[in-house]
C-alpha cells in the first residue's frame, strides 16, 4: 500500500494553520511522539512509517510504509527516520466546575516551541489543562507537537478569554509574573490559582493585568534582561510544587 | 555604501559551521541581540541595518543600509526587520584557578536553541562560564545567538573534556542529573560545584558518569518522562540559588 495523491495533498497542507483548520486534522512527528500517540484516545486517520519497520506495526490499522527520504520530505523536522502520523483534531472535553488546583494562562503565546515545552513542562508536574488566550498560537501546529514530545496526549490545551474564564473560578487566586512583584521564594501560593504568564516580547497585557491580584518575580542575580516563558513557567511551577511535597 | 558581492558570500558562509570555521566569524542577528552587541567588547566586521533605521547608527563605524527584504534574504530568521551584523570569533579568557561557585557542564548538547537558552539561563543567575563537551552544538551557530537574547555576550562558553576541566577544581564537588538521584529540594547544594546535565536523549554518558558524585533528580508529579535540557538546567539552578538568598 502505498499514500494516494490525495493522502500526500492532505499531509502537505497540514504543514499550515489554514490547512489544519479546514481539514481538522494535524501531523505528528518523529518516534517517541507517535509511539505516545498509539498509546493515547486520539484518533488517528493514517500513519507512514519507515519501512524498515515493516514488521512492528502489524496491529496497528491504515500502516503506510515509506522510505526515509519520502518521509522527511513530508515532515516539518529536517530529517524524519520514523513517521508522521495524520490525526483527527477534537474539542477539548472538560468542565470550568471540575477545575482545582495550579493552572497556567498563556497571555499571546507566539512560538509553538515555547508552547510544546511548556505542554510538557505541565505534564510534567501533573497539570492536565493549560489555557491560552485566543490569539496565542495553536497547539496543533507540528512545532509545538514534536516539542511537547508526547504530551500533548494527556494536557489539554483550551484557547479562552480570560475574562470568561476567571467568571467561574471565583475561588481561584489570580496570579500574573512581572519584573517587579514578590519574590516567589517568598510568595505563599494558594491551592487554588491561576497563574498568568505574558508572551516572548510585550510580557502581560493591560486588559488581563487588570484581573491580577499577586504579582509574583523569579528573583535574578545576574544580567539577562528577561527569560524565555517556557523557561519562567518551569521555575514558578517548581516553586508551587515544591511546597507541596 | 551597499554591500560587495565578497560581504554577500561572507555572511551566506557563516550560515555553517564550516564557514565559521573558515572564516573565524559569526552572525548576530535581530534588534534585541544586535544591541546588547554595540555594548559589548566583540569586534564588529560590519553591520547591516534595515535602512529605515538610518539616522539612529550614525556614530557606529561599518553599517550598511539595506531594505528588510534583503536583510531578511540574507538572515537566519524567518523575517528580520532589523539587521545582521558579522561578528569576529575570540578564544574564551579565563583561567581554571579562578573559578569559585556553581557551574554547569552540558554533555553533548545537540539543539543550538537550547544551548542559547541555556546560556540566557546562566545570564540570570550570574554564571559567568558555561562549559560543555567538545562534541556539543557550537555557540556560535546563529540559532544559540538569537535565543540567547544578547546574553552570549557576558557569558563564555567553553568547550573542554570533562577530566580536563575537574583535574583542575579538585575542591568542587561534581554533580549530575538523573532520573533516579536524591530530590534538589533536599540535597543540600556546594559553593563549589559543576553541575552535569546530559542531551536531549541520551543522558550522561557513561564515561562522564564514571566521575559523579552527587545524583540528584528533579521530582516529577505527573507523567511526562523527561524535561527538556534548558527547562531542567533553569529549575536545577533556581533550587542552587534559593538556599543562597
Amino acid at each position: 500500500m502505498s499514500l494516494t495523491n490525495r493522502q500526500i495533498k492532505l499531509i502537505n497542507s497540514l504543514h499550515s494553520k489554514k490547512g489544519r483548520k479546514e481539514n481538522l486534522k494535524f501531523l505528528v512527528e518523529g518516534e517517541k511522539v507517535i509511539l505516545e500517540l498509539l498509546n493515547s484516545n486520539w484518533k488517528i486517520d493514517f500513519i507512514v512509517i519507515n519501512e524498515k519497520y515493516l514488521n512492528d506495526f502489524k496491529q496497528i490499522p491504515n500502516v503506510i510504509y515509506l522510505s526515509e527520504h519520502e518521509i522527511t520530505k513530508l515532515s516539518s523536522l529536517k530529517s524524519n527516520s520514523f513517521g508522521i502520523a495524520v490525526v483527527e483534531m477534537h474539542d477539548p472535553i472538560f468542565s470550568l466546575n471540575e477545575l482545582n488546583g495550579t493552572y497556567i494562562y498563556l497571555d499571546g503565546i507566539r512560538d509553538p516551541g515555547n508552547l510544546g515545552t511548556i505542554i510538557r513542562i505541565c505534564d510534567w508536574y501533573g497539570i492536565k489543562y493549560l489555557f491560552t488566550s485566543l490569539d496565542s498560537t495553536d497547539f496543533y501546529n507540528p512545532k509545538s507537537i514534536i516539542s511537547s514530545m508526547g504530551s500533548f496526549t494527556r494536557i489539554q490545551v483550551i484557547p479562552i478569554e480570560f475574562e470568561k474564564l476567571i467568571q467561574t473560578l471565583s475561588n481561584f487566586q489570580i496570579v500574573g509574573t512581572f519584573l517587579n512583584g514578590t519574590n516567589i521564594y517568598d510568595y505563599q501560593f494558594k491551592n487554588n490559582q491561576i497563574i498568568v504568564l505574558g508572551n516572548e516580547s510585550q510580557g502581560i497585557r493591560l486588559d488581563i493585568e487588570s484581573f491580577i491580584k499577586d504579582r509574583i518575580t523569579i528573583p535574578k542575580i545576574g544580567e539577562a534582561e528577561s527569560l524565555n516563558v517556557g523557561i519562567s513557567t518551569a521555575i514558578v511551577l517548581d516553586n508551587v510544587f515544591r511546597k507541596k511535597l
